[in-house]
């Protein structure tokens, strides 16, 4: 039956349709999508809108929009702003917040693996405001919703699993949403760092870098979640994977083989293991200088929410408003 | 009405006992003191028993017990690994916990800020063993209690307060014991980084470095809570106090005062602003070397707190233990 | 003979003329003052002049200009900026560089005690240029110096002085210039992160933070050295010292007294050492938020040098320039 | 002719070795190899006696050791220590150091680059005694050698080449050996953490993680210059590369092949970059919990050359020793 393989490991929606319309050589029924772009910027809206795709596509059913921006690999302060304010926008457009919501930013990962530590380096730039609220003045009162933040740690440090903890704070707090900001895999090594993805499914167990094995969704939490993601990684058996298909798909490379169209799942998966042995435990495919970019890209995220959160307000400011 | 001096803050009730006793030149009704010590380590305990002494002291009704070691000071692992050990009794014997009661260590304090890391620094070298429960072999069982640890980050990071965090985590996982570490100031300058005081009382509003404003006691969260903490800092004004009291005990000044005994508390207080004015905000007196201070200390109370969960496991080696 | 009492120690010689001033009560001669101010800054230059002076205040001959600005206690970004640039405007000032000049930056200090690490961090700030000068482009040559920049670590963590790392540096790359970034002791904890102090003498033997025992100055490297230093601490000491001189100073408390004008050096020192027992070495008093504090005043003083390297730059997007 | 291919990356001898013999299928001529082996570490010594053998190879003439240990990969401590003597005495082997040697040891790389920053965190647990050699008691004098050492920071950071700091740097310490400790790439993801490879030949421009371009070798230092390397990454392309050769060498995957055998070595490139585009730049292999790694080799790295240097020393108490 047609489903994303299971070797090659994204957490992209975008990705996973990607791969299926390969496979099935037609649109996925039930998976609608829309593009928009610019000269910098490609957005894609996929919706999973039935069962059915959900088990194709390997992704629960709602609405995943991802911003593509490959300049935002280089230090570039102007597109940085503008990717920012689309992710406000979108991200403002995802939920209906009332002025006077509390919202919750829960950044997932270990701050300890560097490209695991997006969520925690993202959420320690979030603009919190809930402890402030009685010190706003009363013109300010409509236009700072009370913002607060927390990176738990993951389990093998705290001995809890994350959703353990943000469900008791969750009850204690009472928030109207829940954003929960983690580190992704993706397949193409292309959209590591460049690509932002929001989802109002909120997280689900085994997806993110570290494999967290909870959910962080409104079934669980009893609010909305929205998961807004940033890949930082491409599994190593992910370029292995790749080579092999770009041997097999390349015309050009005919003349070498007989028939690799059927080469097996299981001798692929062979070749994978033998270049790179499970031993090693996780191998990952990181850009040299992933510190600098996570922190970049911390930033972008972090900004898009402090100015959904808090439209009207210079947030770089926000100290002046207080009294 | 006789109390602790406001001017001088410790979190230590030995201090707090000490001052008083030198200002009321007498014992302290409902106030209970033992001392033991050998050539290294000088254990008291002091007992606050009745609501009177309570108020006198300025500290909850409880039992306090501090180990004064001046030698923590300086690298010297045999007396570190020694003061770990009496702390791992003290605390076992402080609370009487079942083999299989699950234990909560909550991290206070800001991980910015040096000296108000210890609680951060100290929860992170926590043997975490409540999520490998399933995973050790019969014969450890019995020998490993679970233990879960956060640092939650104080309410200027999160937005909200550490008890409402903590408040949340404790309904959800339900420990029998919460043991929160946090930084602490002294009045004596001797005791920074030598001293460690566990009490059954928990932690009170505005005590600790950061002055956080909750409390994390039995009453709030409904499981017993003990503190341990160390001081890290002296208040600058306390040295100035200090300065000026010096001035007056020691007789062999008396020759340059006419009556320095009646200094009155307002005079006191005047001349602390004017060496140390208000603006400034807290003035903290810490050692240099606070950082590495800090490191070796957050490792002597975390060992002690792991040697008291799991007495009978080597935790160095807790890994083999797992299957 | 009168010189800057030895009990109190400061790097900065406008507070060494301040007490100085205090003690004879008159001006001090060879040592020439010049201040000027606006609502948010007091610049002061002190000229030492002779060799009397020199001996008296305990500072090398030359020229010293302090900015203070007690507005950096807070984060305020648009005076950080003014600061920035008065710095760039008193240090081009205070060398005549060539265009084309070669300029040795050198962060002093220990990055692991935050407050020796203004140094280091500020260092870590600077737009280094040395290496692209052959990848400029044409109208940009002129306008950027080839700036070079390195921390080389404190004698404890090298084993070698920082003055024999630096010349062998020197003798290989033959600076026009070296600018040494250190953290200074103040006397007043008012001018603690408030106040730059740039000089011409270079940095000499004992002072700073960490005590380092070398000089950085232009008989020992053959090229001008210009010292940039903030205060970032103020020994405990001084407080203890000021609570006497507070105590002794105001006729208010002149009814306590006989007659403390004469109270000796000897008992002085006698009252510190009760109060500051020696055991525990250097003690600090610094505001608690030093960590947040030295990341600011290290941007303001990086900008500043940078400022005055690269004066027609857009130094955000130098690599724009590049090609 | 015969060399290494251009397309794989490695930094070992071992490997360049292994890669051309599979190639010419038989033994290098001027390049002799001895093994040892326990059951926990395979020793390989390569010698490389002949320009001809150094152009095959690429890399220069000399003696490489090479200690491979997959044991590394997990926290144990026996094993760490055991590599650590080993790798203590192929150091002692390597040079003839007299006991009143001074040696400067160098790390190499970019501290804020976590597989890049072995060089640095290696060179921070060195225990340098050249400041204290006035302080030692006599019996020790011959005990314990001059050791100092420094990170200088790589060239985007300072500026200045590596081989121009340490240059100055040798030329005013005057040391007998300089070590330098550097970050490598392995071609095989399995040698990436479990691998030592010490070299008499100094550091050769163009390798390392970094891609430094310098050289630190007798000819450019005056001194000898052993360097010590781990992998602590693989180039991307290689696992790409290596997925072709898994392909071609398996008879098993024969059925799918007309001629893979004459597969083109532009073919291979071809496929490369269709997988990995070159917009990327540097994309790296590590395994994810790469910090950690490098955390304990860099210990294990450490402790061999401070045992090395000082061998009757408890050096964990070195401070013991001091008067």
């Amino acid at each position: 039956m047609d489903q994303v393989p299971a070797a090659v490991r994204t957490d992209l929606a975008l990705e996973a349709r990607e791969m299926l319309t390969k496979q099935v050589r037609e649109d996925i029924p039930g998976v609608l999508v829309e593009t928009s772009e610019d000269e910098d910027v490609l957005i894609t809206r996929v919706n999973i809108t039935t069962p059915e795709a959900e088990r194709m596509m390997g992704k629960a059913k709602g609405s995943y929009i991802t911003l593509e921006a490959p300049g935002l690999r280089y230090k570039n302060t102007p597109l940085q702003e503008k990717i920012m304010n689309f992710l406000a926008v979108e991200l403002a457009g995802m939920v209906n917040l009332p002025r006077n919501a509390t919202v919750l930013v829960v950044g997932l990962g270990n701050w300890n693996v560097t490209p695991d530590a997006l969520g925690p380096r993202a959420t320690h730039k979030i603009v919190v405001t809930r402890h402030l609220q009685e010190m706003l003045s009363p013109e300010l009162k409509g236009g700072v919703r009370a913002v607060c933040a927390i990176s738990p740690g993951v389990l093998g440090i705290t001995g809890m699993e994350t959703a353990e903890i943000i469900q008791g704070i969750v009850n204690n707090i009472k928030p109207s949403l829940v954003i929960a900001i983690d580190a992704l895999a993706a397949a193409s090594s292309q959209r590591v760092i460049t690509t932002i993805q929001l989802a109002n499914t909120g997280i689900h167990p085994g997806s993110g870098v570290g494999n967290k094995r909870f959910g962080l969704t409104q079934a669980s939490l009893g609010v909305p979640v929205v998961a807004i993601g940033v890949p930082t990684v491409v599994h190593a058996s992910t370029i292995a994977m790749d080579t092999i298909n770009t041997l097999q798909e390349h015309a050009a490379f005919g003349r070498y083989f007989k028939s690799m169209a059927n080469l097996s799942d299981q001798d692929r998966q062979t070749i994978v293991r033998q270049v790179l042995p499970d031993i090693l435990g996780d191998l990952m495919v990181t850009p040299k200088e992933v510190d600098r970019l996570i922190e970049d890209i911390a930033a972008v995220v972090a900004g898009g929410i402090n100015q959904a959160m808090h439209p009207n307000i210079d947030y770089e400011n926000i100290h002046m408003y207080l009294h």
